[in-house]
C-alpha cells in the first residue's frame, strides 16, 4: 500500500463530495464521537442539530474534530481529519449573510436537514426543540489516500501469506508465556 | 423517522459484525477522530497500530471512543458509541491468555492487521516500527436504530415538500435581516 498526503485543496474536496463523517467532541478529557451530515466550504463545516449531548458538549468545549473517509477496499481509501472550532450560528450573528450562505450550502443536499432534525423525534412523538445551527470553523485540515502498490496489485489473486505479519505475530503471542 | 434505543447485546452484535469504526481520543481538551479497524468481545475492543498519533495521545489520556455505524439511508441506519479505557498489551500484560484471545478474535478478518500495520509506510517506504497492540475496555456502550416511520413510507414516492422544515429554516435565515 502506498499512502500519500493529500493537498488542502484534495481534503476540501472529499469533505464537499461526502457531506457525512463523524464529529468529534470532548469534556473533561473523555471524547464522544458521532455521525454527522454536513455542508462545508472552504472555511467552515456547517450543520445543524437540535439540542443533545453533542451541543451541550460542544458549548462547553468548542475544540472539536471532524473525520470523514471513502473506504473502498483495505488498501484503497481516502481519509480526512479537519479540526476547529464549534460556532453556533445564533440569529443576530453577522446579520443575514452568514445564514444565507449556510442555507445555500445546505440546501444543496437532498434532505440534508433530515437526520440532525428528526434526531429527537424518538418513538414517534414529535420534536419540539427549535433546530441549531453551527459552524466549525477549520484551522488545519490534513488528509491521506492509500493506493495498491505493484507488489499488492500482483499478489492480489493469491493468498498474502507473503504479507502476513505472522512472525512477530507469534513472537507477539508466545513471547512470555510461561 | 422512527428512533430507538438499542440493547446492550444489539450494541455489542453491530461492533462485531463491523469490526470498522471511527476512534476518537482527546489532549488537552482537543478531540481528535481516525478510522480503525479492530475485533470485539462483550467487553473489550481489540486492534493494533504502530506508534503515531492516536497511540501517543491514548497514551497521554487513556478516555476514548468508539463509534460504529451502519447507513443504509438517511431514514434508516444504526449507530453505537462506546466510551471506555485505552490499555496497551504489552508482552508482559495478564501472561499469554489475553494475547491468545486477542489473536483469536483478531485473526477472523481477513487482513485484519493491515491497515493499521501498514499506516506508517508513506510512498512506498518500509516501515520499521513494531506493532502496538492495544484494547479498549467498554465502561459504557448505547446505540440507536432509525427506520421510516408509516408516514415516511407513504410519502417516500412524492416530494418531501410537507417534510420540508422550510418554514422555521425561512424564518431562520431572515429573521433579524436588516
Amino acid at each position: 500500500m502506498i499512502i500519500e498526503e493529500m493537498t488542502p485543496a484534495e481534503c476540501f474536496e472529499l469533505l464537499q463530495q461526502t457531506g457525512f463523517g463523524r464529529l468529534g467532541c470532548a469534556r473533561s478529557g473523555q471524547p464522544y464521537v458521532v455521525p454527522i451530515y454536513f455542508a462545508a466550504d472552504k472555511d467552515h463545516i456547517y450543520g445543524f442539530s437540535t439540542l443533545g449531548k453533542k451541543i451541550e458538549w460542544m458549548r462547553a468545549n468548542p475544540l472539536v474534530c471532524v473525520e470523514v473517509d471513502e473506504i473502498i477496499s483495505h488498501a484503497q481509501w481516502r481519509s480526512v481529519v479537519a479540526v476547529g472550532r464549534y460556532q453556533e450560528l445564533p440569529d443576530e450573528l453577522q446579520g443575514a449573510s452568514v445564514r444565507n450562505h449556510a442555507h445555500s450550502l445546505l440546501q444543496k443536499r437532498a434532505n440534508w436537514w433530515e437526520p440532525g432534525y428528526v434526531l429527537s423525534t424518538h418513538r414517534g412523538k414529535p420534536h419540539s426543540a427549535e433546530p441549531i445551527f453551527y459552524r466549525i470553523r477549520i484551522d488545519e485540515i490534513t488528509g491521506h489516500r492509500a493506493q495498491p502498490d505493484k507488489h499488492e496489485l500482483a499478489t492480489m489473486s493469491r493468498p498474502l501469506e507473503s504479507h502476513r505479519p505472522e512472525s512477530w505475530l507469534a513472537r507477539w503471542i508466545h513471547r512470555a508465556t510461561p
